[in-house]
Protein backbone atom coordinates (compact mmCIF):
# COMPACT_ATOMS: atom_id res chain seq x y z
CA UNK A 1 0.00 0.00 0.00
CA UNK A 2 1.46 3.07 -0.85
CA UNK A 3 1.02 6.87 1.14
CA UNK A 4 -0.45 9.34 -1.57
CA UNK A 5 -1.11 13.22 -1.78
CA UNK A 6 -2.95 14.11 1.43
CA UNK A 7 -6.79 14.39 0.82
CA UNK A 8 -7.76 16.64 3.73
CA UNK A 9 -6.72 17.56 7.50
CA UNK A 10 -8.83 18.01 10.59
CA UNK A 11 -8.66 18.63 14.25
CA UNK A 12 -6.93 15.83 15.03
CA UNK A 13 -5.86 13.51 11.95
CA UNK A 14 -4.86 13.80 8.14
CA UNK A 15 -6.19 11.83 5.92
CA UNK A 16 -4.28 10.58 2.38
CA UNK A 17 -5.33 8.90 -0.15
CA UNK A 18 -3.49 5.50 -1.25
CA UNK A 19 -3.16 3.66 -4.26
CA UNK A 20 -6.32 1.80 -4.13
CA UNK A 21 -9.42 3.93 -4.07
CA UNK A 22 -11.20 2.01 -1.55
CA UNK A 23 -8.69 3.22 1.34
CA UNK A 24 -7.50 6.01 3.33
CA UNK A 25 -4.34 6.48 5.47
CA UNK A 26 -4.94 8.02 8.46
CA UNK A 27 -1.81 9.77 10.48
CA UNK A 28 -3.15 10.67 14.21
CA UNK A 29 -1.71 14.34 14.64
CA UNK A 30 -0.27 15.27 18.28
CA UNK A 31 -2.57 18.60 18.04
CA UNK A 32 -5.43 18.70 21.10
CA UNK A 33 -8.18 21.04 20.86
CA UNK A 34 -11.15 21.74 22.68
CA UNK A 35 -14.31 24.27 22.67
CA UNK A 36 -14.47 23.70 18.42
CA UNK A 37 -10.89 24.63 18.00
CA UNK A 38 -10.64 27.54 20.39
CA UNK A 39 -8.01 26.15 22.59
CA UNK A 40 -5.08 24.46 21.05
CA UNK A 41 -1.74 22.45 22.02
CA UNK A 42 0.69 20.18 20.39
CA UNK A 43 1.01 17.50 22.98
CA UNK A 44 3.90 14.99 21.56
CA UNK A 45 2.78 11.44 22.14
CA UNK A 46 -0.74 12.27 21.68
CA UNK A 47 -1.49 11.08 18.27
CA UNK A 48 0.41 7.94 18.42
CA UNK A 49 -1.51 6.79 22.02
CA UNK A 50 -4.87 7.64 20.30
CA UNK A 51 -3.73 5.46 16.91
CA UNK A 52 -2.81 2.70 19.63
CA UNK A 53 -6.32 3.17 21.51
CA UNK A 54 -8.21 3.23 18.37
CA UNK A 55 -6.65 0.41 16.54
CA UNK A 56 -7.35 -1.89 19.41
CA UNK A 57 -10.76 -0.97 19.85
CA UNK A 58 -11.85 -1.41 16.29
CA UNK A 59 -10.04 -4.48 16.93
CA UNK A 60 -12.27 -5.43 19.64
CA UNK A 61 -15.68 -3.95 17.36
CA UNK A 62 -14.62 -6.07 14.55
CA UNK A 63 -14.46 -9.44 16.96
CA UNK A 64 -18.29 -8.38 18.05
CA UNK A 65 -19.01 -8.16 14.46
CA UNK A 66 -19.58 -4.40 14.38
CA UNK A 67 -19.23 -3.66 11.01
CA UNK A 68 -16.39 -0.75 10.52
CA UNK A 69 -13.57 0.80 8.42
CA UNK A 70 -10.45 -0.15 10.71
CA UNK A 71 -8.23 -2.59 7.75
CA UNK A 72 -4.92 -2.10 10.15
CA UNK A 73 -2.48 -0.57 12.07
CA UNK A 74 0.80 0.80 9.62
CA UNK A 75 2.67 2.67 12.56
CA UNK A 76 2.63 3.89 15.92
CA UNK A 77 0.85 6.86 14.95
CA UNK A 78 -1.01 5.94 11.24
CA UNK A 79 -3.36 3.23 10.13
CA UNK A 80 -5.61 2.30 7.17
CA UNK A 81 -9.22 2.68 6.85
CA UNK A 82 -11.64 1.93 4.31
CA UNK A 83 -12.58 4.90 2.48
CA UNK A 84 -16.20 6.14 3.43
CA UNK A 85 -18.43 8.91 2.91
CA UNK A 86 -18.81 10.53 6.23
CA UNK A 87 -22.40 11.30 7.47
CA UNK A 88 -22.05 14.18 8.81
CA UNK A 89 -23.54 13.52 12.42
CA UNK A 90 -21.87 13.07 15.85
CA UNK A 91 -23.48 10.36 17.47
CA UNK A 92 -23.13 10.68 21.18
CA UNK A 93 -23.67 7.71 23.58
CA UNK A 94 -24.52 8.61 27.49
CA UNK A 95 -24.17 6.23 30.23
CA UNK A 96 -23.76 9.14 33.01
CA UNK A 97 -24.64 12.47 33.09
CA UNK A 98 -21.32 14.98 32.03
CA UNK A 99 -20.34 17.77 30.02
CA UNK A 100 -22.92 19.72 27.79
CA UNK A 101 -25.28 17.11 29.08
CA UNK A 102 -24.98 18.39 32.99
CA UNK A 103 -24.35 21.88 32.01
CA UNK A 104 -27.40 22.11 29.87
CA UNK A 105 -30.06 20.77 31.93
CA UNK A 106 -28.36 21.28 35.14
CA UNK A 107 -27.28 17.89 36.32
CA UNK A 108 -24.43 16.62 38.62
CA UNK A 109 -21.87 15.30 37.14
CA UNK A 110 -21.42 11.59 37.30
CA UNK A 111 -25.19 11.01 38.21
CA UNK A 112 -25.75 7.90 36.21
CA UNK A 113 -28.47 7.73 33.67
CA UNK A 114 -31.53 5.22 34.33
CA UNK A 115 -30.66 3.68 30.39
CA UNK A 116 -28.08 4.77 28.04
CA UNK A 117 -29.63 7.45 25.51
CA UNK A 118 -28.28 8.15 22.01
CA UNK A 119 -27.67 12.24 20.95
CA UNK A 120 -27.23 13.87 17.73
CA UNK A 121 -24.77 16.57 16.88
CA UNK A 122 -24.83 18.08 13.28
CA UNK A 123 -21.13 18.00 11.98
CA UNK A 124 -20.52 21.41 11.25
CA UNK A 125 -17.45 23.62 12.64
CA UNK A 126 -18.90 26.64 11.15
CA UNK A 127 -21.88 26.49 13.16
CA UNK A 128 -20.55 24.90 16.28
CA UNK A 129 -21.45 21.13 16.09
CA UNK A 130 -25.56 22.34 17.29
CA UNK A 131 -27.33 19.51 18.88
CA UNK A 132 -30.25 18.29 16.83
CA UNK A 133 -33.38 16.11 16.53
CA UNK A 134 -34.48 13.09 14.69
CA UNK A 135 -37.14 15.07 12.72
CA UNK A 136 -34.63 17.98 12.52
CA UNK A 137 -32.13 15.64 10.80
CA UNK A 138 -35.00 14.07 8.36
CA UNK A 139 -36.49 17.38 7.36
CA UNK A 140 -32.90 18.62 6.89
CA UNK A 141 -32.47 15.71 4.77
CA UNK A 142 -28.96 14.93 6.71
CA UNK A 143 -30.05 11.44 6.57
CA UNK A 144 -33.57 9.29 6.34
CA UNK A 145 -35.34 8.04 9.30
CA UNK A 146 -33.82 4.59 8.85
CA UNK A 147 -30.35 5.59 8.71
CA UNK A 148 -31.09 7.69 11.97
CA UNK A 149 -32.60 4.01 13.22
CA UNK A 150 -29.80 2.30 12.61
CA UNK A 151 -27.19 4.60 13.89
CA UNK A 152 -28.53 4.53 17.11
CA UNK A 153 -28.93 0.64 17.19
CA UNK A 154 -25.66 0.42 16.56
CA UNK A 155 -24.50 2.98 18.88
CA UNK A 156 -25.89 1.35 22.00
CA UNK A 157 -25.02 -2.05 20.74
CA UNK A 158 -21.35 -0.63 20.82
CA UNK A 159 -21.73 0.84 23.42
CA UNK A 160 -22.81 -2.19 25.46
CA UNK A 161 -19.22 -3.94 24.15
CA UNK A 162 -17.10 -0.80 25.02
CA UNK A 163 -18.87 -1.11 28.47
CA UNK A 164 -18.37 -4.39 29.45
CA UNK A 165 -14.59 -4.60 27.90
CA UNK A 166 -13.71 -1.10 29.56
CA UNK A 167 -15.26 -1.97 32.92
CA UNK A 168 -13.21 -5.55 32.71
CA UNK A 169 -10.44 -2.87 32.24
CA UNK A 170 -11.66 -1.05 35.55
CA UNK A 171 -12.26 2.50 33.81
CA UNK A 172 -16.14 3.59 33.40
CA UNK A 173 -16.96 4.58 30.08
CA UNK A 174 -19.08 7.82 31.36
CA UNK A 175 -20.22 8.93 27.26
CA UNK A 176 -18.40 9.06 23.92
CA UNK A 177 -18.97 9.99 20.43
CA UNK A 178 -19.00 8.56 17.17
CA UNK A 179 -18.67 9.14 13.48
CA UNK A 180 -20.90 7.02 11.31
CA UNK A 181 -19.13 6.68 7.08
CA UNK A 182 -20.92 5.15 3.83
CA UNK A 183 -19.01 3.08 1.98
CA UNK A 184 -18.12 2.36 -1.97
CA UNK A 185 -21.18 -0.13 -1.56
CA UNK A 186 -23.19 1.36 0.44
CA UNK A 187 -22.53 0.09 3.73
CA UNK A 188 -22.98 2.29 6.94
CA UNK A 189 -19.74 1.65 8.55
CA UNK A 190 -19.00 2.57 12.11
CA UNK A 191 -15.55 5.42 11.44
CA UNK A 192 -13.51 7.87 12.63
CA UNK A 193 -11.79 6.95 15.67
CA UNK A 194 -12.44 5.94 19.64
CA UNK A 195 -10.01 7.34 22.06
CA UNK A 196 -9.79 9.08 25.12
CA UNK A 197 -10.42 12.36 22.83
CA UNK A 198 -13.67 11.28 21.62
CA UNK A 199 -14.81 9.11 25.11
CA UNK A 200 -14.81 10.48 29.31
CA UNK A 201 -13.33 7.43 30.60
CA UNK A 202 -13.07 7.52 34.84
CA UNK A 203 -11.07 5.50 36.91
CA UNK A 204 -13.71 2.67 38.18
CA UNK A 205 -12.60 3.34 41.74
CA UNK A 206 -11.81 6.23 42.12
CA UNK A 207 -13.80 8.52 38.88
CA UNK A 208 -10.52 10.18 38.44
CA UNK A 209 -10.87 11.83 34.58
CA UNK A 210 -8.55 10.16 32.48
CA UNK A 211 -9.76 11.60 29.21
CA UNK A 212 -9.55 14.97 27.20
CA UNK A 213 -11.47 16.72 30.33
CA UNK A 214 -7.86 17.28 31.56
CA UNK A 215 -6.47 18.89 28.90
CA UNK A 216 -10.53 21.02 28.28
CA UNK A 217 -9.99 22.00 32.18
CA UNK A 218 -6.41 22.23 32.89
CA UNK A 219 -6.82 19.21 35.04
CA UNK A 220 -3.75 17.21 34.63
CA UNK A 221 -1.05 15.57 32.73
CA UNK A 222 -3.01 14.33 29.37
CA UNK A 223 -0.48 11.52 28.37
CA UNK A 224 0.26 10.37 31.82
CA UNK A 225 -3.64 9.68 31.54
CA UNK A 226 -3.61 8.64 28.08
CA UNK A 227 -0.46 6.18 29.10
CA UNK A 228 -2.93 4.44 31.52
CA UNK A 229 -5.45 3.68 29.63
CA UNK A 230 -3.72 2.00 27.03
CA UNK A 231 -1.93 -0.02 29.68
CA UNK A 232 -4.64 -0.81 31.11
CA UNK A 233 -7.03 -1.87 27.82
CA UNK A 234 -3.76 -3.51 26.54
CA UNK A 235 -3.66 -6.50 29.41
CA UNK A 236 -6.72 -7.41 26.68
CA UNK A 237 -4.70 -6.33 23.53
CA UNK A 238 -3.89 -8.17 20.58
CA UNK A 239 -3.06 -5.99 18.12
CA UNK B 1 -66.40 33.38 39.74
CA UNK B 2 -64.60 35.05 42.42
CA UNK B 3 -61.25 36.71 41.36
CA UNK B 4 -59.11 35.61 45.02
CA UNK B 5 -55.58 35.73 45.77
CA UNK B 6 -52.50 36.10 43.29
CA UNK B 7 -51.03 32.81 42.77
CA UNK B 8 -48.13 33.14 40.76
CA UNK B 9 -46.25 35.83 37.42
CA UNK B 10 -44.98 35.16 35.07
CA UNK B 11 -43.68 37.61 32.15
CA UNK B 12 -46.62 37.77 30.44
CA UNK B 13 -49.62 36.54 32.47
CA UNK B 14 -51.17 37.09 36.22
CA UNK B 15 -52.46 33.99 37.74
CA UNK B 16 -54.89 33.91 40.65
CA UNK B 17 -57.04 31.74 42.44
CA UNK B 18 -60.70 31.56 42.51
CA UNK B 19 -63.40 30.21 44.56
CA UNK B 20 -63.36 27.37 42.71
CA UNK B 21 -59.95 25.01 43.34
CA UNK B 22 -59.99 23.59 39.55
CA UNK B 23 -60.21 26.79 37.86
CA UNK B 24 -57.47 29.88 37.66
CA UNK B 25 -58.01 33.47 36.93
CA UNK B 26 -55.86 34.87 34.04
CA UNK B 27 -54.71 38.79 33.26
CA UNK B 28 -52.56 39.08 30.69
CA UNK B 29 -50.07 41.56 31.15
CA UNK B 30 -49.04 44.66 29.20
CA UNK B 31 -45.34 43.33 29.47
CA UNK B 32 -43.63 42.87 26.39
CA UNK B 33 -40.34 40.12 27.26
CA UNK B 34 -37.68 38.72 24.75
CA UNK B 35 -34.20 37.04 24.68
CA UNK B 36 -35.39 35.12 27.90
CA UNK B 37 -36.80 37.87 29.63
CA UNK B 38 -33.11 40.19 29.28
CA UNK B 39 -35.36 42.59 26.51
CA UNK B 40 -38.31 44.02 28.41
CA UNK B 41 -41.03 47.31 27.68
CA UNK B 42 -44.81 47.54 28.72
CA UNK B 43 -46.75 48.11 25.64
CA UNK B 44 -49.96 49.03 26.33
CA UNK B 45 -52.77 47.15 24.86
CA UNK B 46 -50.68 44.12 24.34
CA UNK B 47 -52.46 41.91 27.05
CA UNK B 48 -56.09 43.27 25.52
CA UNK B 49 -54.69 41.93 22.25
CA UNK B 50 -53.30 38.69 23.60
CA UNK B 51 -56.32 38.14 26.03
CA UNK B 52 -58.91 38.34 22.42
CA UNK B 53 -56.92 36.35 20.10
CA UNK B 54 -56.55 33.57 22.80
CA UNK B 55 -59.33 33.71 23.73
CA UNK B 56 -60.37 33.08 20.16
CA UNK B 57 -58.43 30.77 19.13
CA UNK B 58 -58.98 28.26 21.97
CA UNK B 59 -62.81 28.83 21.30
CA UNK B 60 -62.75 27.47 17.70
CA UNK B 61 -59.83 24.54 18.91
CA UNK B 62 -62.53 23.55 21.54
CA UNK B 63 -64.72 23.47 18.79
CA UNK B 64 -62.65 21.20 16.98
CA UNK B 65 -62.24 18.65 19.86
CA UNK B 66 -58.98 20.00 20.92
CA UNK B 67 -58.98 19.14 24.76
CA UNK B 68 -57.97 22.45 26.70
CA UNK B 69 -58.12 24.72 29.38
CA UNK B 70 -60.32 27.79 28.45
CA UNK B 71 -63.70 28.14 29.89
CA UNK B 72 -64.02 31.65 28.82
CA UNK B 73 -62.98 35.72 28.42
CA UNK B 74 -64.00 37.44 31.46
CA UNK B 75 -62.80 41.19 30.63
CA UNK B 76 -60.71 42.48 28.09
CA UNK B 77 -57.50 41.63 29.82
CA UNK B 78 -58.68 38.49 31.52
CA UNK B 79 -59.86 34.62 30.95
CA UNK B 80 -60.85 31.75 33.13
CA UNK B 81 -59.15 28.62 32.69
CA UNK B 82 -59.12 25.57 34.34
CA UNK B 83 -56.33 24.67 36.55
CA UNK B 84 -53.89 22.49 35.52
CA UNK B 85 -50.02 21.60 36.70
CA UNK B 86 -48.00 22.69 33.25
CA UNK B 87 -46.13 20.43 31.91
CA UNK B 88 -42.47 21.61 31.78
CA UNK B 89 -41.83 21.56 28.34
CA UNK B 90 -42.08 24.11 25.42
CA UNK B 91 -44.18 22.10 22.83
CA UNK B 92 -42.92 23.82 19.54
CA UNK B 93 -44.04 23.28 16.00
CA UNK B 94 -42.30 24.44 13.07
CA UNK B 95 -44.14 25.08 9.01
CA UNK B 96 -41.40 27.25 7.99
CA UNK B 97 -37.61 28.05 9.07
CA UNK B 98 -37.22 31.04 11.32
CA UNK B 99 -35.76 32.02 14.41
CA UNK B 100 -33.27 29.75 16.05
CA UNK B 101 -34.26 27.04 13.63
CA UNK B 102 -32.86 29.12 10.91
CA UNK B 103 -30.03 30.36 13.13
CA UNK B 104 -28.75 27.08 14.63
CA UNK B 105 -28.90 25.00 11.14
CA UNK B 106 -28.04 28.14 8.94
CA UNK B 107 -31.07 27.99 6.89
CA UNK B 108 -33.00 30.57 5.39
CA UNK B 109 -35.99 31.97 7.37
CA UNK B 110 -38.95 31.37 5.66
CA UNK B 111 -38.07 28.59 3.50
CA UNK B 112 -40.67 25.94 3.55
CA UNK B 113 -40.18 22.35 5.45
CA UNK B 114 -41.14 19.18 3.75
CA UNK B 115 -43.06 18.38 6.76
CA UNK B 116 -44.28 20.64 10.27
CA UNK B 117 -41.80 19.19 12.80
CA UNK B 118 -42.12 19.37 16.45
CA UNK B 119 -39.40 20.03 18.63
CA UNK B 120 -39.68 20.43 22.71
CA UNK B 121 -37.74 22.87 25.09
CA UNK B 122 -37.31 22.31 28.70
CA UNK B 123 -39.09 25.10 30.00
CA UNK B 124 -36.88 26.27 32.55
CA UNK B 125 -35.84 30.04 32.73
CA UNK B 126 -32.62 29.53 35.24
CA UNK B 127 -31.12 26.84 32.35
CA UNK B 128 -32.24 29.45 29.30
CA UNK B 129 -34.91 26.74 28.06
CA UNK B 130 -32.99 24.67 26.49
CA UNK B 131 -33.63 22.17 23.88
CA UNK B 132 -34.26 18.84 24.79
CA UNK B 133 -34.67 15.24 22.56
CA UNK B 134 -37.42 12.43 23.75
CA UNK B 135 -34.85 10.29 25.15
CA UNK B 136 -33.37 13.17 27.57
CA UNK B 137 -36.83 14.33 28.33
CA UNK B 138 -37.79 10.31 29.14
CA UNK B 139 -34.26 10.11 31.08
CA UNK B 140 -34.98 13.37 33.32
CA UNK B 141 -38.37 11.61 33.72
CA UNK B 142 -39.63 15.01 32.83
CA UNK B 143 -42.67 13.16 30.81
CA UNK B 144 -43.24 9.40 30.07
CA UNK B 145 -42.81 7.98 26.39
CA UNK B 146 -46.71 7.80 25.84
CA UNK B 147 -47.20 11.59 27.19
CA UNK B 148 -44.31 12.75 24.57
CA UNK B 149 -46.20 10.76 21.80
CA UNK B 150 -49.40 12.77 22.92
CA UNK B 151 -47.66 16.14 23.02
CA UNK B 152 -46.59 15.28 19.84
CA UNK B 153 -49.65 13.93 18.05
CA UNK B 154 -51.63 16.77 19.56
CA UNK B 155 -49.32 19.45 18.32
CA UNK B 156 -49.15 18.33 14.68
CA UNK B 157 -53.31 18.42 15.04
CA UNK B 158 -53.91 21.73 16.29
CA UNK B 159 -51.15 22.74 13.79
CA UNK B 160 -53.42 21.30 11.05
CA UNK B 161 -56.40 23.38 12.55
CA UNK B 162 -54.35 26.83 12.99
CA UNK B 163 -52.70 26.36 9.43
CA UNK B 164 -55.96 26.08 7.91
CA UNK B 165 -57.73 29.08 10.00
CA UNK B 166 -54.83 31.69 9.69
CA UNK B 167 -54.52 30.89 5.82
CA UNK B 168 -58.06 31.52 5.49
CA UNK B 169 -57.10 35.01 7.06
CA UNK B 170 -54.21 35.56 4.75
CA UNK B 171 -51.67 34.73 7.27
CA UNK B 172 -48.83 32.41 7.08
CA UNK B 173 -47.98 30.49 10.40
CA UNK B 174 -44.44 29.91 10.35
CA UNK B 175 -44.02 28.23 13.86
CA UNK B 176 -45.40 28.47 17.29
CA UNK B 177 -45.31 27.63 20.73
CA UNK B 178 -47.84 25.71 23.02
CA UNK B 179 -47.73 24.21 26.53
CA UNK B 180 -49.50 21.45 28.09
CA UNK B 181 -50.70 20.45 31.53
CA UNK B 182 -52.35 18.00 33.55
CA UNK B 183 -55.72 18.88 35.33
CA UNK B 184 -57.16 17.44 38.36
CA UNK B 185 -59.00 14.08 37.01
CA UNK B 186 -55.15 13.46 34.54
CA UNK B 187 -56.11 14.51 31.52
CA UNK B 188 -53.79 16.23 29.24
CA UNK B 189 -55.05 19.66 28.56
CA UNK B 190 -53.78 22.45 26.44
CA UNK B 191 -52.92 25.49 28.34
CA UNK B 192 -51.50 28.94 28.20
CA UNK B 193 -51.67 31.12 25.53
CA UNK B 194 -51.65 31.35 21.69
CA UNK B 195 -50.96 34.64 20.47
CA UNK B 196 -48.70 36.39 18.57
CA UNK B 197 -46.06 36.37 21.29
CA UNK B 198 -45.77 32.24 20.90
CA UNK B 199 -46.77 32.19 16.96
CA UNK B 200 -44.93 33.74 14.12
CA UNK B 201 -47.26 35.01 11.69
CA UNK B 202 -46.62 36.55 8.37
CA UNK B 203 -48.74 37.85 5.46
CA UNK B 204 -49.68 35.26 3.62
CA UNK B 205 -48.85 37.85 0.41
CA UNK B 206 -45.87 39.86 1.50
CA UNK B 207 -44.34 37.75 4.14
CA UNK B 208 -44.76 41.41 6.28
CA UNK B 209 -43.96 39.92 10.14
CA UNK B 210 -46.72 40.58 12.39
CA UNK B 211 -45.80 38.88 15.50
CA UNK B 212 -43.31 39.46 18.56
CA UNK B 213 -40.23 39.40 16.09
CA UNK B 214 -41.03 43.36 15.38
CA UNK B 215 -40.35 43.32 19.20
CA UNK B 216 -37.27 41.01 19.08
CA UNK B 217 -35.64 42.71 16.48
CA UNK B 218 -37.29 46.42 16.53
CA UNK B 219 -38.83 46.18 13.12
CA UNK B 220 -41.74 48.42 13.87
CA UNK B 221 -45.22 49.02 15.74
CA UNK B 222 -46.10 46.06 17.90
CA UNK B 223 -50.02 47.08 18.30
CA UNK B 224 -50.93 47.56 14.93
CA UNK B 225 -49.55 44.38 13.75
CA UNK B 226 -51.67 42.51 16.59
CA UNK B 227 -54.92 44.66 15.97
CA UNK B 228 -54.44 43.70 12.61
CA UNK B 229 -54.11 39.86 13.34
CA UNK B 230 -57.06 40.33 15.75
CA UNK B 231 -58.86 41.98 12.55
CA UNK B 232 -58.57 39.67 10.47
CA UNK B 233 -59.15 36.67 12.40
CA UNK B 234 -62.22 38.61 13.81
CA UNK B 235 -64.06 38.05 10.38
CA UNK B 236 -64.08 34.53 11.74
CA UNK B 237 -64.99 35.34 15.56
CA UNK B 238 -67.48 33.91 17.31
CA UNK B 239 -66.33 35.02 21.32
N1 LIG C 1 -12.93 6.11 7.00
C1 LIG C 1 -12.93 7.41 6.73
N2 LIG C 1 -12.99 7.86 5.44
C2 LIG C 1 -13.00 9.18 5.18
N3 LIG C 1 -12.94 10.15 6.11
C3 LIG C 1 -12.88 9.77 7.41
C4 LIG C 1 -12.87 8.40 7.78
N4 LIG C 1 -12.83 8.34 9.14
C5 LIG C 1 -12.81 9.61 9.59
N5 LIG C 1 -12.83 10.49 8.57
C6 LIG C 1 -12.83 11.95 8.62
O1 LIG C 1 -11.50 12.42 8.69
C7 LIG C 1 -11.52 13.80 9.06
C8 LIG C 1 -10.34 14.13 9.93
O2 LIG C 1 -10.56 13.69 11.27
P1 LIG C 1 -10.41 14.71 12.47
O3 LIG C 1 -9.05 15.31 12.47
O4 LIG C 1 -10.86 13.99 13.71
O5 LIG C 1 -11.47 15.82 12.01
P2 LIG C 1 -12.37 16.85 12.87
O6 LIG C 1 -11.57 18.12 12.94
O7 LIG C 1 -13.61 16.99 12.03
O8 LIG C 1 -12.65 16.22 14.21
C9 LIG C 1 -12.88 14.02 9.70
O9 LIG C 1 -13.69 14.78 8.79
C10 LIG C 1 -13.45 12.60 9.83
O10 LIG C 1 -14.86 12.62 9.78
N1 LIG D 1 -54.30 26.54 32.93
C1 LIG D 1 -53.21 26.89 33.63
N2 LIG D 1 -53.08 26.52 34.94
C2 LIG D 1 -51.99 26.86 35.65
N3 LIG D 1 -50.94 27.56 35.15
C3 LIG D 1 -51.01 27.93 33.84
C4 LIG D 1 -52.13 27.62 33.02
N4 LIG D 1 -51.89 28.12 31.78
C5 LIG D 1 -50.68 28.70 31.82
N5 LIG D 1 -50.12 28.61 33.05
C6 LIG D 1 -48.83 29.13 33.52
O1 LIG D 1 -48.96 30.47 33.91
C7 LIG D 1 -47.67 31.04 34.05
C8 LIG D 1 -47.69 32.49 33.63
O2 LIG D 1 -47.68 32.63 32.23
P1 LIG D 1 -46.56 33.51 31.53
O3 LIG D 1 -46.61 34.90 32.07
O4 LIG D 1 -46.70 33.31 30.05
O5 LIG D 1 -45.23 32.79 32.09
P2 LIG D 1 -43.75 32.65 31.48
O6 LIG D 1 -42.95 33.79 32.04
O7 LIG D 1 -43.31 31.28 32.00
O8 LIG D 1 -43.88 32.64 29.97
C9 LIG D 1 -46.74 30.14 33.25
O9 LIG D 1 -45.96 29.39 34.14
C10 LIG D 1 -47.72 29.23 32.51
O10 LIG D 1 -47.12 27.98 32.22
MG1 LIG E 1 -12.44 14.40 14.98
MG1 LIG F 1 -45.39 32.49 28.67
Amino acid sequence: MIKKQALYEGKAKRIYATDDENIVWVEYKDSATAFNGVKKAEITGKGRLNNEITSLLFFLLTAKGIANHFIKKVSDHEQLVKRVKIIPLEVIVRNYAAGSFSKRFGVDEGKRLKRPIVEFCLKNDELGDPPITDDQIEVLEIASTDVIETLKTSALKINDILTEFFKECRLKLVDFKLEFGVDADGNILLADEISPDTCRLWDIDTNEKLDKDLFRQDLGNLIDAYETILQRLGGKQHV
